[in-house]
């Protein structure tokens, strides 16, 4: 199966919106399981890998949300479709290192997904545009459940369910979502926003999650407890933080539009400027440019100009991504070129920003 | 008589043009002389300044050359018109903390120029566009002529004309060229090119003489010596120098486009991109990345925009020009921002750079 022609264009993916969409990109909650009786992938033998898997696979594949899925052991997908399923996160950055012995499952329309020996035997997730953490946990529960019935699953009932690392024990359970916070960082608030929630243990990490960069002023919040809560509660107490930071990251676009709107005004000029000029441009500046042109638009000042479009170019800025869109390996820095020579195609009917 | 009314529009200014236009913006000479009998300005009491700048003044104004002048007394002008005067290279940055006792008389179109109790009595230059050494050192010459007959210079057989400041003993002639490169610069060339040129016994420094910076790219080649070399000699070796510059920066420039083409018009799409739409804007940052712009014009990057318009741009960026522009006093963040409102405005009708 041809993974592009499986996957939902790009245009169409940009256009996904949920509840507080301006500010929340997505919505996800993850769940690890492990199978009795199987060492963990990280300690057993290919052998044993395989065995656990053969088992797993079919029970994924068979699941009514899989209907139309595409399901593929790691050994055959290549380097870039690795990657396209990272930037896309279907599959963890670890996962994209492994090979036979490892496979990923996802459906049509990318909302369920679930790796197979990753760290855990099982990690399977939902994925929902904007805020929307109970309707995730509500899903990726369901295909639990019907799991739960066809798998032997390692559980303890002092603990709870058993995974790999100690930091997921118990519910086993990540929610998460991607928040989009340009205002915070503008206004120099975002430190103290996430020292705060740091201290609710709650994390605050980067695009791609653990120890990854905020690229694009893009953040994931996520709990870091697993034990002694239950889901409902995790899930709960993650949605209001995550209400308390929306109210907060609107705050600081009022005041900033309010009070420093030159300033917004010149950081997003700037932004379009570049991206719509440069003949060269990295993943990096590209992303982070992006998120301000983003604002932009939430602002107002670039009229007609659907938010779709940063959402869009955001997407294919990713190095597999526009590695795709070239009939021919690249070079990083030819990958500059083909980016800035995209962006600025793209940008071609759009005007600089303007106050209303 | 209003100091705005008598200059030059920069308009016309801008449009101004001679040999070599492309990379040398204009030529200078400056004489230097003292009157025997009288301290040097910097020892002298104001007493003694004044009664030597009232047997001066006259002589400079009746010159055939100042027949239509400006004439003040350094305490006639407000420290926005000395700032004026500087950016228009009509005095040097000390004279405009000159007060009473000093003065300048220019001629209508700013061609002569002369300095009344600088560090000498007198300082003459000639200015003119373009590569243009001989005629300024003729045109000067011209008017030591005339003024020699008048006062009775302080001139030593064995030494020549003294001079408050050793450096400047004998000729008294400093010769200098404004040249434009930022084909040296983008090539990393320039300090091997200042290095060589240093070698030659000759000075670079920057846009404002001695101690600046070479904003916008922009280098003052001149002569460091003033003693055992007579005047003809001193031009003629600097025009061969600079016409050695200019032929490094135009192979700078040739092979940096056949080379590197989409890393130059990554800068000068970049720059283009900031200048048309930033809302603040620094007076450095706006003439380095207008230096970029010119580059663009000169290679056609950007069909029909005349290369006056960025001349003219350059002139408007620099702080007391901008002032000027505006009813009241600025703050420099204010200046910064009625910059980037004047660039915004006078691009509007300028497309992106384009590979002919």
């Amino acid at each position: 199966m041809n993974l592009m022609e499986f996957l939902t264009p790009l245009t169409e993916v940009a256009k996904r919106s949920g509840p507080e969409g301006t500010i929340v990109i997505s919505s996800r909650v993850r769940l690890a399981r492990n199978l009795k009786g199987f060492a963990f992938p990280g300690w057993a033998s290919k052998h044993d890998r395989i065995k656990a898997l053969e088992l797993m696979r079919p029970a994924v594949e068979n699941l009514p949300q899989m209907k139309e899925s595409f399901s593929a052991g790691m050994e055959e997908l290549d380097n870039l479709d690795k990657q396209i399923l990272v930037e896309r996160h279907l599959i963890s950055r670890e996962h994209a290192s492994k090979s036979a012995g490892s496979a990923v499952v996802f459906s049509k329309g990318e909302i369920y997904s679930v790796m197979i020996n990753e760290e855990d035997h099982l990690r399977m997730q939902v994925i929902l545009p904007g805020l929307q953490l109970e309707e995730c946990w509500e899903k990726i529960d369901e295909v639990d459940t019907i799991l739960e019935k066809q798998l032997d699953y390692a559980f303890s009932p002092k603990y709870g369910y058993l995974t790999a690392c100690p930091t997921n024990l118990g519910t086993a359970i990540r929610v998460s979502a991607m928040v989009h916070l340009p205002g915070l960082v503008l206004a120099e608030q975002i430190n103290q926003v996430i020292q705060a929630v740091n201290k609710l243990g709650l994390a605050v990490r980067g695009l791609f999650g653990e120890g990854t960069d905020a690229l694009g002023n893009v953040f994931q919040i996520s709990n870091q407890q697993t034990l002694g809560e239950d889901e409902n509660r995790i899930v709960d107490r993650l949605s209001k933080v995550v209400a308390q930071i929306i109210e907060h990251e609107n705050n600081a676009r009022a005041i900033l539009l309010e009070k420093k709107k030159k300033i917004v005004l010149n950081h997003i000029g700037r932004a379009y400027g570049i991206l719509s000029n440069a003949y060269s441009i990295s993943s990096k500046e590209a992303l982070n440019l992006l998120s301000l042109f983003k604002l932009g638009i939430d602002y107002g000042f670039f009229p007609d100009v659907p938010r779709s479009l940063a959402e869009e170019l955001f997407l294919i800025c990713q190095p597999a991504h526009l590695q795709k869109m070239s009939a021919n390996p690249m070079e990083p820095e030819e990958r500059d070129i083909l980016r800035a020579d995209i962006l600025r195609e793209r940008l071609k009917g759009v005007k600089g920003p303007v106050l209303k």
